[in-house]
């Protein structure tokens, strides 16, 4: 396990059940990482003391999830130079339409590198990504996450291939 | 005219053809107000203080315009306890959708109170009402204003009686 | 408790169930308000009475709450110089992105102070902003209001680092 | 041409370059009709006046037209009997679909008949079919419409056939 | 009870539970109408007919209801001088702003009278609002409706002000 | 039964509840086909295989479903000669829009012939008619398909016309 | 050039500069084809007599454009057993999103293949593929077609190499 | 200059417009990098061939812009285990909301990072981000260049106290 260089940041206790899928796979390629409830909005100097300190503390990447008028990405990034991963959390009535563009659409000068709505895991394997381009171990690791990835599918294919689609899709697929 | 009592901020120069209107109404109504280009993510530190001391310098309103995933208006409110009206400003590809639901979706806590994307004009009289709650004087200009508005209105209405629609037309109503 | 300052007022009775937080909250700030049930639409000449008297009534702020073409809120800021502050609200298929449109897209010259969907709690706290601009007891308020708000979000991000991500999300956060 | 049977109101000058369609198309028709300029929000005593008198002044439809958040169509409706149709119109950023969903997502018991967005033209002809109910005249005049419509295109279709795509492309269709 | 005035049609058997709103609507009114199931793209033949001989069969208005691509209404009042009133239905992922857009867009020259997603009462009231312009009686049973309708928004008001919003909200309003 | 003359692929075995319609429809019709699980971006290079190969092994037609970022439809149509279908599936929190578009908008130069959201019977069916343009038979029993389709909404519409519309609806139709 | 296999309707002239490029590109395949302006709801008789013989006529395909409430290639394939394929066409306000789901919304029983919103190139070369799975010399054709496609992209790839970006762009490409 | 660590590519020469900006940038910051155009569904063989090689090659950071059903990025990101950034790029009528949605939904396993619609200058940032989690020149060059951009905001701001808001709006700002 490496160093904590992931720091997973998330405006609010309800976006935990999303945001621990980063955790997760941060975990399995050997990340160290912390979680953290931070409110742009509510907690505003905790999260401008997160963002300032971050860099000297050690951490590499920052992982932001928020939803609605998401400006948590956008929020850290403003104040820290290191990379910020954007995660749109789907909560309330648009469903993560308002995070996603809350997130992406950055003005010029200051990027939130966004995955998709919900797309925590991504996030995580984003900063593994980032973290690999100087950690060759951490490299390896995301590669042979690749390979497990594509066996997977590969074997659900066979097994479609062997049975029943009626009875394959009553399974639940796996 | 009263003293400086709306603050007018806006996070480029680019939003200013936008956010002059909520100026020129203000003076129409005689209310003190000031204009400023400050910048969440570029000047993060600035809009910060500009919010922090906004109600010690006797600001009792701030009208925070700006485009794309538009902050600004969220984070004065997250720093100020005065009400701060968010004006979503159409600009790049999204046409201010993206602006309306960056400004208007603030979590619970934490309100920006939003008018219409582009609708500068009706933050500065949205701030004249509020402020109007307390001075009278204001109160009575605004009735005024309203009624001006109205008679504009109907002198349209019966012009288009008295003359051809198409003359009218194509005078550009006026 | 302060007079009854605020009315807050919807559309129908479907909509209490989300409007009632605006009272709630007012009501933890000591501020006097009245719930009403008044449809544009469908009772007309109650609606345009209310806000014509709301003014000598000795309100403050209105509050309204609609879904669909919510014209509710538009309506009312049509006969009334006092702010008004509207709610979008979730109803039907389109889950309040009309009600927003509807609701905050007004014309230059007669503003809405628009919230996020189903935003009544913010609502709440935007009217008692509002207020606060001429009534310290009711800022002070607020600002013991934010506090606690602050050491909340505060609280849980001391718990999820002292217990397991997974144990504090199966424990619902709090 | 018929009495005035049709009253053609629309929010603001700007809108009439629009309504006008609806206009031509009752003259060719011989509907006799008339058209105003009264704005819901900035004239709303002026609009509900005209809704509560127009059954009375032996109107038979209203049309009405608006742009953003567009209400007047349903503010009319609300105070009369006859059908009232709304034509949303694309003004601002929006492009009309603000003004089509305030339009048509009339609560239930009180109904709009919404057309196309800018569909002022098609207004027009819906007012007509809903005279024609009652008046064979019109019902004959419409049915003439039509065909020369159907002849038009089939016009159209037929010298497509006789000449070269690029020519026909090159002179606009017609 | 009129004589059969009023033809509403479905695209299919699921939209039943939406359109029987205005069966019920059109039978409090004593409006004489009839029920069809007929699928544009699986029955065109028959849709065709149903509208061709409309008119001849006596009836004076059509009330359309589809979901998804919903040309139902488009269809009919291609084939028909009738008033068509189109009712988008919620149906699949796009929850009604599929139906909602190929119901209202129609083209220059062939209206369709749109009302809201899943709005089949007021459907059935618009038909009733058209057919009121040629017969007294039905304008008086709709003026009764109204103002049932007023009073019974007016006797919710009235329950809100007597009791406790949470006891009110909690009896599910009514 | 054909050799089989359709590849229905899907991204993930979770596309394979509504992919299976195809499958269905295609049985009913007598056509010979084969259901894969083959990832674009987890299994890129199986991907590109199975499009190299397609028309070799003797495929007539592509049918491919994916979710959100749908891209299988596009990348197997880069790599095959052969019509291929699109069936936008909906999945995640945006319910197949993103599907719809990253499927559809192909840039000039490489079709991909889509279908509705989760329309894989309609996918089905279209494959069907490609072949009936070379197979006499195939086309012979898709004539009676659509006949026994019409049939089956004349028997609702009889039955509706025969029973109350209460019971019908109870009864679900059917 | 092959016989007449493809025909190519629109639903009026002002879509011929869209159109005409499907027209364009089964000339270069040397297919043969028809172009035909025709209305669903100006000219539904004619549309439809278009439709029921089209398959006896020789034609193997319907190509059919229309914008806003696009039910152009719906009604067609209502009505023909042939593969329809259909192109969404912005016109108007909504720019093509109204026409994409009025054309590819289809319900369960009637597909009709769509492609990107003006995207008549495609539809036909998606017309040539369907033509293809059954003549040799077509598929060589399409191959060709293919390969001068890349061969472009590559011949502009390596010119972006040889020259400055600043002078490639200024060149527009090209 | 660093060595080429960033490959920015196009889907076509005609987003050269937009790309260019994030050379302009990495120049700027003194980071190697190349521009290629390269199509996934016209050139699938050599876009493979790019991402496969990527890594060998010695890149760090992948850029990739295309429009419509953009899946270029999502492509590359199959076949590279470098981080790929995605510039949504608003092309044809749907002004980039699908590209941002084919861009930013990308499935569990391979993320994207995604920056807002032609946001080709953050993508070229978030690149040089990426590189300084390694590299202290550039990390210094990054904070030299924020230090930049806040100073322009600040100036432009300060001149806006010092004249006239009128003058210098008509001045364009700067």
């Amino acid at each position: 396990m490496t160093a904590t260089l992931v720091g997973i940041v998330m405006g609010s206790d309800s976006d935990l059940a999303v945001m621990r899928e980063a955790s997760t796979v941060l975990d399995e390629l050997g990340i160290g990482h912390e979680l953290r409830i931070i409110s742009t909005h509510r907690t505003p100097e905790r999260a401008r003391a997160y963002a300032v300190d971050a860099a000297a503390r050690g951490l590499a990447v920052i992982i932001a999830g928020a939803g609605a008028a998401a400006h948590l990405a956008g929020f850290l990034a403003a104040y820290t130079p290191l990379p910020v991963i954007g995660v749109p959390i789907a909560a309330g009535a648009l469903r993560g339409v308002d995070a996603l563009l809350a997130t992406v659409q950055m003005p010029p000068g200051v990027p939130v590198a966004t995955v998709g709505i919900n797309g925590a895991k991504n996030a995580g394997l984003l900063a593994a990504q980032i973290i690999a381009t100087r950690d060759p171990e951490v490299r390896a690791r995301l590669a042979a996450y690749r390979e497990r990835m594509a066996a997977s599918v590969e074997a659900k294919d066979r097994r479609l291939q062997e049975e029943d689609a009626a009875a394959f899709a009553d399974r639940g697929g796996e």
